[in-house]
């Protein structure tokens, strides 16, 4: 941590400053700066001492502080510099297959369902997602089937051998959902939603944690330490898009993200390009995109018969849009050194 | 809702997109556009309808659907022309007193409360805040008093007359929190934590809800919108900051917001300069600018030690600038024909 | 500057980066940070070292930089801690006076600029803006009458004595304007014109610098050094609106610029709330805004007409809503212990 | 153009709006919404017409103008819907060919600049990209070597025969610089700078044209529009990255930008990783990015020395990662069906 003082800040300011710094059992050095006087802070700021950043903002004369460390510990590339995977059954992730996860953003009913599934486990897709608890910006808009549709997601695991990806929305839902989910999803409305967080990390199961279309990578980061702290560490970081000033597509597909997160974290970083563009006709360009920036894996909507999808219509490809794709897929993850599933007979 | 259909879409095209909006009970309407064929979407797009955009993006021959409608009812100015107040106590928002609401960011412990509390009242405030669940970034920073918190925030108010504000953070803590709370703060984290705006629809308590920082104001209406459907009417709006470019405060304040959401929305409308800068040197300045600007309510974070607060000490005014600050708002709203208690003895 | 150094990186990797520093004339102090080195650098970053960061950050085994000191000093508060102010004829701005600067977006013909001109006048408005030159977003929108205008402008300010201030797009329209303007406007676009502003920094004139719409305050710092650096102190800084994810208004108002500029520069404040909202109906809003948070100066639209504007119509004002909000403007400005002129006969 | 009014208007006054509808020489069509009138307008927005859609804002009932054409006509793909290729000497872009353009930010020297020169050819860069004419963000920065440095472009190209991009900084610089570029580049800074894209409008170089940090790109083809109009109809569209709220990297790549402009426009798009991420560890997967998502050619900076560069050095790869990452590239082209030069000996 860096203290800058306000230019003209008296030395008795400054002593007081130190002395604080030096009350928290910290050390202080002060760097006699030619404009102001800057004091460096140092020493191990643990658990208990990461709020004192907002204290000596507070201070007098203090005229602001930069912070030096990541703000997180578990979830950072120096826990774990070797890098770390999640393993969902037979699927690993973060190693050198690129994993697709796919299916519908609502499970519907029973038909579109297995048909979807159907069509994700023939392309060579790893991992079925679907939702049976939709958060949805209407309350008039469909809220999902609830526990028939976990239901119906387990009869398509069973039917094709893929694991679930489904979304968990609140803590009393989490007895329910972990008899059905191979892997939870923590959607981008939940990412700071700390008390569902703490929940999963007393969990076993691999949580898929999208990015808040608002929250800084550092942010995530720290959602995610919420998890790990508890002791669950199978955590995967999914950038989903952000907001963005222009409105040619929904969100702005933050691919920069991709090799920041694999430098700053040793944990899976999925994309999902379905969600970042919110427009279909973007999802394959993107799709090939995140592959060639490195990403571990993609998460993408399909809909048997999208112009009719309950929600998330325009965004979804069909199974044979799907099916194209994955075989550009294939060619991309090998253009860097990657593997992915073949399209299974 | 209005169809843009692709350049050169077929007539069998334009057709089968016009069937698809009649078998949806509405009427269609084909502009015969110079360069492409627009369709306007004529009928109540009541609540079963409202996912029909979404699908009608998904057909073939669509270039892109925009809306016309706005998608909230409820919460529209249109629903209550006149304007609605919301009433705390013998406090009325939304009428012609501009409301000041202040208070530490955490509730620490008895001294600091009601020290606050006694400054608050002191200076003309007339609503109490203070958080006991405090949602914070990082897992090892403190997280409030829990029911400690809110026995203490119960004392205060009997101690000053001043009715509470405090955050609700999730569902389970619902019947808790209703114990001791006179208005439901939802934090921004939360606005579209859709299962906590159920309840909250569901209790017959004031909500502040805090717009999120990526929210558009459409969204945090439909938010609002969540509340107000399961019955609950009595909604405030709060602005708190955007996410935004620069790195100069925290946050950007939407000052815009203020005269938008009077327009759209007969709810009251509420500020808070605290959050939204994160500087206490720029809170008094943006204070002033929303009750110029035409807020109902400011929101305001005051601590009597920042330098030692647990949380958000950085932008918490001491109860001395506070009180200059609240005289300084008296003038700015008599100016805009808008009054605001006084001192008290 | 404060450089952090990659974990693990080795001591003679450090070395080789304290040695660069000390070849560039400063001076290198070693803070051993427990998690990885950082070293601060001492010394006067003066005009000819202001390109080392970039360098640095280039350096093996370096992770990255921060800067300390701001980048620009001509602009900054500390070079004028009592605050500076600009005169154009009879008025002064960032003195105690708030004075209000309007007029049509474009001049259009004699009889609406005159028209325009008058009621400022009457008003009390104290200068009058219009535009001859006109950068305009679509190749076939009116670009503005050019001298012609430019001489309307100067028969408008013989009428009613008020000093122009209209928009310099090209260095090579600098004798031209020049002849006629009392105040050189630089338009969003051309913050970043770098030949522009250093042509302007060799006048004497004032300049009123508006900020680009994604220009962080510090950037728009720097730009006013480069016209300050030529000569000419007489700068105006202009906050008209950055850009947002939201579309409710075309831009959003960074209200907080006007306390945070006034922090860190002793230049004048302008505040543009036609650009800044893009929609008469909040123009009244948040110009009491900008005054209430302390704004120096306001820039208005005004159009006899606005629904037969040739530009802007939609945020511009007509003079009787003018009229009306000069009168509220002028109770904010006492509010906040400032003065404003009164109507003219 | 669709027009739609405030709820509640009046007979009289929608017949208003559709009379000033009809006297601007469009049609009129009153869709009777159930909420409240909209009227589609009809008819040929031509060049005269452009500036309406700003009045019709403005008249008494209207609520809001939605633009239902878009509002560029030169650059759209229904223009030429095949897509265009611009030529280069032999280089052709928008063609089966990615076309890597590469060299330093700045010229500095005869040195630097011929090594990286050499770089560039031996590993199947296409073009040589120098700036003599710097825009800095600080007046105190090295501000390029003006006509030295396009004389040493020159040199270069003799001994590599890469054809040489260089930035246009001011249209006083065109004769000159007209002598020694292949192609025009418009920086970031630049986009809205129309009086220098007019001039570049009536050469017939061609011109890469990068869009600024804060231009939808909807403003971006309207940019392009002032260059096309003028007869010069040789524009690359380049994607350099936009601001964002994230601090993680300099700005954020818009890698949607690649599709969505493929898709509006049929002119080459080209992606700047360099100044999209800021950094030179995240340039490599980016590039790959690029390419994988369709862009038709790549603008790289390259340093021999980067912690000595005078610009840019942080985001400048070395030739040797060059080298390495070009390789990487002719994969990710092959994968999705495109060609890449070779290694030359």
């Amino acid at each position: 941590m860096v203290i800058i003082c306000e230019q003209g800040a008296t030395q008795a300011t400054v002593d007081a400053v130190i002395e604080r710094i030096k009350a928290a059992g910290l050390e202080a050095y002060l760097n006699p700066g030619v404009e102001r006087p800057v004091i460096a802070v140092l020493g191990v700021v643990d658990r208990d001492k990461m709020g004192l950043m907002e204290q000596f903002i507070a201070l007098k004369g203090v005229e602001r502080v930069q912070r030096i460390s990541a703000p997180y510990k578990l979830p950072a590339r120096s826990y774990r510099p070797e890098g770390s995977t999640v393993r969902v059954g037979d699927v690993v992730l973060g190693g050198e297959e690129v994993v697709v996860i796919a299916g519908p953003c609502s499970v519907e009913n029973r038909e579109q369902l297995l048909s979807a599934a159907r069509a994700v486990k023939a392309a060579g897709g790893r991992m079925l997602r679907g939702g049976a608890f939709k958060p949805r910006t209407s309350p008039y808009s469909f809220q999902g089937l609830g526990e028939e549709g976990l239901k119906l997601l387990a009869e398509a695991r069973e039917l094709t051998g893929l694991p679930i990806v489904t979304e968990i929305l609140d803590p009393d839902d989490l007895p329910l959902v972990a008899e059905y989910a191979d892997v939870f999803q923590v959607g981008a409305r939940n990412m700071s939603n700390f008390r569902l967080l703490q929940r999963l990390g007393r969990m076993q199961k691999p949580v898929l944690l999208k990015r808040s279309p608002c929250a800084k990578l550092v942010e995530m980061l720290q959602a995610c330490e919420y998890i790990m702290c508890g002791g669950n560490e199978n955590v995967m970081l999914c950038e989903r898009g952000v907001v963005n000033f222009d409105t040619a597509t929904r969100n702005i597909t933050d691919i920069n993200a991709v090799p920041v997160l694999k430098r700053w974290s040793h944990l899976p970083v999925v994309l999902d390009p379905s969600h970042s563009t919110g427009d279909f006709r973007c999802v394959g360009p993107i799709a090939r995109a995140g592959v060639a920036a490195g990403a571990d894996a993609l998460i993408l909507e399909i809909h048997p018969d999208p112009a009719n999808a309950l929600s998330d219509g325009g965004q979804s490809l069909t199974p044979k849009r799907f099916t194209r794709l994955m075989g550009e897929l294939r060619g991309v993850a090998a253009a860097v050194g990657r593997t992915m599933a073949p399209e299974s007979a």
